[in-house]
Formats: structure tokens, C-alpha cells, sequence
């Protein structure tokens, strides 16, 4: 863990003090990336197996996960944890229910009306991380979304387990959300079958979820092939800036960061803080309580990247939050809902000592794929709208042409393009003649 | 210029009679572009103006348009076509003022507030093309959604002319806007010094508007650099398909046709029509119709690649336009109104004969820039909500703590994350004691 105190740092040190672990921009990882997509886009499902074998350990037919299998697992999944979801599930889906936008008409001339119109994605793949755990609630955050906005056709991919399985905790979150078409396929091959689609795996026009930098690094390529799929945004490791004066619990402080640490080695935990005696007592929890966990030895390994910086004024810390743009920024802080208002780059925030980052994880409503890596600055976390698009739509009657369509024609004749200006003209004429 | 008849095509040849001309997937392009992306990175201004001596044949110093230069602008473009920019101008910002999103606020539980609010985005760069002729109406139409999101740092960037000015019309755009940043530089250099900032150019959150394959290629790198900028849509040639029934003016349809083709040898026209009739019609009118323009070359190139499609019935007009996504839709076609609600992948809708494309160029209201070459299954035009990033705020009460935390905790312990789960305990155990 290094500590800063932000007054003595120059401009450079203070952009050295707020640097991310770890890096994306891996060619060798572009390059495997590039070799898997090209397999599954000319050998479709043979290609997506081989892959899966050779990656995953499971060397069997691509297949979409039965109906029996749904049945086994809403059958053996813990009750406490179901109805667990059943509350988390509500609550995502009221604050994200009010996210649906609605159309826009306006008449911007007489005779001339102008609307905006959403459409669902006509299909949408989801795509949920396996790895060290089972991520039900990444299931539910892609799900329930898509649903609200009606998209037609809603797949999933999600790594298989050694059996070719998927974790059942993972089936009920996605029987819960009217997703039945689940397909045990992760990594790039999965990105691959969802973008180009195979014999199996229907093409999706947009895919959606977090991963490692295989599955992000496949996303990216993607998003901008013509024969492609879009993404939702960039994924990366996970971060959390925590800002905390001296009201705030040096137990509750720790206990945020560490739950940001034991997510990965490369994962982002920052305390900046105006107390100099929490950031002592701060530092003197976090490696015991570290040691304590099931996943000590990630946490262990993210706190080594850990920053805990010393700031001297309520306004460094919010020039700090802006600056580093966090995914998750926790305001453990007096007055936190006025100090907010200053807060311009960040993916979702946490407000007081009553609320961690771990309600947003599951249950406070919100979402939890948010832009990491400083893409905060730019980009949002997923809502609704991410599962739409809008069009624009117009029409103009005779009279609206008559007054605005010489409009046109002066701007065309600017631009120099004939053209366009004749295209006008020729109605022009028409209504003259 | 080819001509199919839908019914009689294998789904293959479907897909080659709507396949598009060029391709941007160029290797060299993007060497090209990296090579001036590193310098610009790497030597700031230097780099800029170098490149741009080297592409553009301008040798100066890289400096913004002088307040002189824009008060020499507003006294020398043509008062017709300055009130034709007002004129426009408040057709734009009155439909773009209606997108305007509002905050959300919603308690997901009792004492659980969850909130979204919007946040204009920082500093925005905005491209405008060169190129053959001035485009004031893409200042236009990147200028007002930005001024409308109240972005507080907006600047311009667009290739300078021979002897290193911008042509005024462009600056008179700019100035009705509120943009009085403009610097005269294009291509990749100016997207390398809009992303990383140089000494003159500030560094932008994210780069707006269309441009050739270089800028897109560009935009598309820096893009998922963390040190980048983000892009508001990837860009292409322009296209336009025209649906037209037996109804339909041939003339007006042969006109909407050239005004796409006048734009570039790789734009893409096509039509489909129910009118065996009419095709006939469009295609003798089209050979004399280009040559008269002065773009004739242009156009003739463009026609190349044309399509007219001759289809049965409007269902299968419909899916023409669903498969082929086109970025301008022209519905030359009876109850046009009704049709469109088939319609669900398309940058923007021209209801009937009174509404040519040129309209939503230049002053209907709507955006022109628009997703092009299929991308518009996934992506939308451009609208104000680009321009703003929106952020989820929750915040919970001790009460909501008691109520919603055992059900994160659940939530956790079913993913096997001890230190997530420990956050919410620590609290739990807090409230206890």
C-alpha cells in the first residue's frame, strides 16, 4: 500500500498517485483474440467447442442449457438465497423501470413535425463472467434491464463449469429475469458465436456484460465490424474511491476496501481523506482484516496497489474524485448528500457511513456494470436505455415544404452540393406548376 | 447501377444486393493512423503542425481562429444564407432541447433513495469534415445539442484550407453556436491532439462528428485509450434508401437518389420499390439527372454501385429496410406514417413525397449525424444525451441498513465474497451494539 499526501505531490506525482494497476493494452492478447473471433466466424459451433475444450477443460456440444437443468436448479437453490434475489430483483427493476424513456413530437414549423421514436435491440446477448465465483447478481443486472426494454430475443453466454455445467445459483437469477436460452460458452469464443452468430448461437446487435481482458479485448474488436455486434462499454478491473473525514468508522472504511480487493490482484481500492488519524487507523485494519478472508491472498496482492492519500480539504478530495473518475465512489463524509453536487465523473455513488458499495452490488436498485479505468470521465453505467435505440422520424406537408424547403436550398447552395439543392427544387417546381 | 428482383433472390444474393461499396477495414489506414496518433502523443503542437503541413499543404503555426477572423466572417457570408442558419438553427434547438433527459429519484425500500443525474460532459471536441466544400450545417449539428447540454469547454476542430484559414461560412456557424475555439486542423492529428491535448488544444472527454476514414479510424483507436477520448458513433459513407411505391414522382425519387450519390463514389443509393413501373422510371432518369450536376463525376461514380430493387409488397419493403439498416430512410410511399411503425433499424425516417432527406440535412430539427453502414441496428443518431453522462447516487438509512443489508449479504455469500458480505455485517454488527 502506498500513502500520499496530496498538498506535498507535484502534477505528476498526483497522476502517478491516482495510476490504475495493471494494463489492457496487451497485443499478444489482441492478437489470441483476433485468432479465436476469425475460428468461430468461419467454423461456427465446431469452432466454438474446440475453443471451449481447449480454454475451459469441457469437450462436448455446444448446446443451450435444458429445460431440465432450469428445473434442477430452481429445485436445489437455497430458498434464503432465492428469495434473496426475489427482493434484490424488485428493487432493480422499480429504479430501472423509471429509466424507460419516453417518445418525443415536436412541430418545428408549421406543416413540419419532428418526432423520436425508441426501438428495442432486436437481439441482445448477455454475457456473465464464471471465474472465481458464480455471479447471479451481473446475471440480474443485464437481465432485468432487457426486459423492461422488451428486447424480442435475449440470450446468454456464460463459462462452462469443468462438467460443462453452468452454477445453478446462475440458472435462477436467469429464470428469474424470463431468460431461458443460456448457452455455457465463455471468453472470446462466446463474444465470437454472439456476433457472427453459428448454427446454435443466433447473431445479437449488441452484447452486453462485464469480463476479463479476453472477452473485453473481443467485445472492442467487434463493436465496430459491419457483420458485428455493438457493446455496452469498456471493461475492466474494478475500483472504489473511498473519501472519508473523520466522522467516518475506520471498520466500515476498511471493510469497503477490502471488498473491493478480494476481486482481483489488479483491482483499484483508494482511501483519500482529510483525517490523517483515519488513514493511520485505516492502514492498521486492512492487512488483519485481509488475512481473515477466504480470499486473502488476492486481496493481499490488490492491497499492494492500494493508495491511501492525505488531503487537506473537503474540495481536494472532490478535485481527487474528478480526476480519477472512479467506477465506485464512496462518500463516507459529513453532509455527503451536499457534497455530491461537485462530483462530475464517477459510475455510481455511495452516499454516507449506511451505505457500501456492496448494497449497489446486489440490491440498492441500481446497476452494477459501470465504466471503469477513468472512462467515467465519458461514459455510463448501463440503464435501460443501453437496450434501445431511437430514430428519428419526419414529415413535412406541402406548406411546410413551400416555407422551410427554400431553407434548404440556400444551405445546400453554401455547401455547394447541387444535388441537394435540386432535390428541393424539384418539389418546389411541383407545388409551382 | 444494378437492378434485382427481390422474390426471385437466394438469401446470399439478398444479402450481396444489399452488400455496401468500399470498406474501411484497411490495415495500411490504420499503420497510417497510429504512426501520427504517437507523434501527436509524444510531440504536442510540433506534431500537429508537422502532419498537417505534410497532409494538408499548410505550413503555420497551429493556432485558434482569431476573434478578427470571425468578425471578418459575419461581414462577409451572404446575409441569405445567415438568416437561412437561423432559420435552421431554431428548428435544431427546438427538437434538441426537447431530448433534454431528466434526474430520476426513486426509494427502491423504505429509507433507500436511489437517484440518476445528468452531468455535461467536460470538454467536448467537435470535428467538422472538410473535404470538398464548407459544412457549416455539421457545426450546426454538433454545436447546438453540445450548447444545449451546457458542456462548459467545447472546441472545433476542421481541416484548414491552402493557406491555413477556415472558410467563413464555417466560422459564422461556429459563432451562432457559441463556439469561438476553432482550430484549422483535421484528419488524425486532430483527433490525436483533441484526445491526448497539446499545448494549444485542450484534452477532450470525448470527439464528436463524422469524418473521412482516417478521423474514423482515429476516433475508433483513441477511443478505449484510458488516456483517449470516447467517439460519439463510428462513421462511413453516407447511404440512403428510398421505399417507393407506384405513387411516388420518379423525378423526386431520382432526385433523392443524387443528392446521396453527390456526397462521395462510395455513398450508397438504393431503392425498393412495389412499382415495376417506377423503376424503369428512376433509372432513365438518373444518367442525364448526374450529368447535369456539377458533381457529375462524383455522382456517375456513386451510381456505380447503386441498387434498385424491385419487391412485391410492402412487407417486404419493410424488411428490406430492417435488414439493410440504413442510415436515411425515405418512405416515397402511400400511409407512409403507418409503415414506419414496421420499421425498426434506421438512422432517421423521410415520411412521404414532401419530405426529401435534404430537409433533415439541413433544418427539419433532427441530427444528421447518424450511424452509417449498418450500424444503425445498434447505435442511434446523434442526440443531446451524448453530450451528458449520466451517474446512480443511492443512499440508505440506518433503517434501510437493517432491512436491505441481510439480503446483500445473502447476495454475497452465494458468490463465495466473504469481504463483500464482512462490509455489510460490519454494519449490521454496528447497529446492534
Amino acid at each position: 500500500m502506498k500513502r500520499f499526501v496530496w498538498t506535498a505531490l507535484s502534477e505528476l506525482e498526483r497522476r502517478m498517485a491516482l495510476r490504475r494497476p495493471g494494463s489492457t493494452n496487451d497485443r499478444s492478447v489482441e492478437q489470441a483474440v483476433r485468432e479465436i473471433l476469425a475460428d468461430v466466424r468461419s467454423g461456427g459451433d465446431r469452432a466454438v467447442q474446440l475453443w471451449t475444450n481447449r480454454l475451459d477443460g469441457f469437450d462436448g456440444n455446444l448446446r443451450a442449457v435444458s429445460g431440465e437443468h432450469f428445473e434442477a436448479a430452481l429445485a436445489s437453490v437455497d430458498p434464503a438465497v432465492q428469495t434473496a434475489m426475489d427482493v434484490a430483483i424488485a428493487a432493480i427493476a422499480e429504479f430501472h423501470q423509471a429509466q424507460v424513456p419516453k417518445d418525443i413530437e415536436v412541430e418545428t414549423a408549421p406543416g413540419l413535425v419532428c418526432r423520436r421514436v425508441y426501438r428495442p435491440l432486436k437481439c441482445v446477448g448477455l454475457y456473465v463472467p464464471g471465474g472465481r465465483a458464480p455471479l447471479p447478481s451481473t446475471m440480474l443486472m443485464l437481465g432485468i434491464p432487457s426486459r423492461i426494454a422488451a428486447c424480442p430475443q435475449r440470450i446468454v453466454c456464460t463459462p462452462p463449469r469443468q462438467d460443462g455445467t453452468v452454477d445453478p445459483v446462475v440458472l435462477v437469477a436467469a429464470h428469474k429475469c424470463g431468460l431461458d436460452t443460456v448457452f455455457p460458452v465463455g471468453g472470446a469464443q462466446a463474444v465470437g458465436a454472439m456476433a457472427y452468430g453459428t448454427e446454435s448461437v443466433p447473431q445479437c446487435d449488441k452484447i452486453f456484460g462485464p469480463g476479463n481482458v479476453y472477452v473485453d479485448t473481443a467485445k472492442r474488436i467487434v463493436a465496430y465490424e459491419s457483420d458485428g455486434a455493438a457493446l455496452d462499454l469498456p471493461a475492466g478491473p474494478s475500483e472504489v474511491l473511498v473519501l472519508a473525514d473523520d466522522d467516518a468508522d475506520p471498520l466500515f472504511v476498511a471493510s469497503d476496501l477490502l471488498a473491493q480487493a478480494e476481486h482481483d490482484p489488479v483491482a483499484h481500492a483508494v482511501l483519500a481523506t482529510t483525517s490523517e488519524d483515519l488513514a493511520s487507523k485505516v492502514t492498521h485494519l486492512l492487512h488483519p482484516l485481509a488475512d481473515a478472508l477466504p480470499s486473502a491472498e488476492t486481496a493481499r496482492a490488490a492491497l499492494e496497489h492500494a493508495a491511501i492519500i492525505v488531503a487537506d480539504t473537503r474540495e481536494q478530495l472532490a478535485e481527487i474524485a474528478n480526476r480519477y473518475a472512479p467506477e465506485h465512489l464512496i462518500l463516507n463524509l459529513r453532509d455527503a448528500a451536499d457534497f455530491v453536487a461537485g462530483i462530475e465523473s464517477a459510475g455510481s455513488v455511495f452516499l454516507g457511513p449506511w451505505t457500501p458499495e456492496v448494497l449497489g452490488d446486489y440490491c440498492s436498485g441500481t446497476n452494477h456494470v459501470l465504466p471503469t479505468g477513468g472512462f467515467a470521465r465519458a461514459w455510463s453505467g448501463l440503464a435501460v436505455e443501453d437496450f434501445l435505440r431511437h430514430m428519428t422520424i419526419q414529415e413535412a406537408t406541402t406548406e411546410a415544404m413551400a416555407t422551410i424547403g427554400p431553407v434548404a436550398a440556400t444551405l445546400a447552395q453554401a455547401e455547394g452540393l447541387a444535388a441537394h439543392e435540386r432535390s428541393i427544387l424539384a418539389r418546389l417546381h411541383s407545388l409551382d406548376g
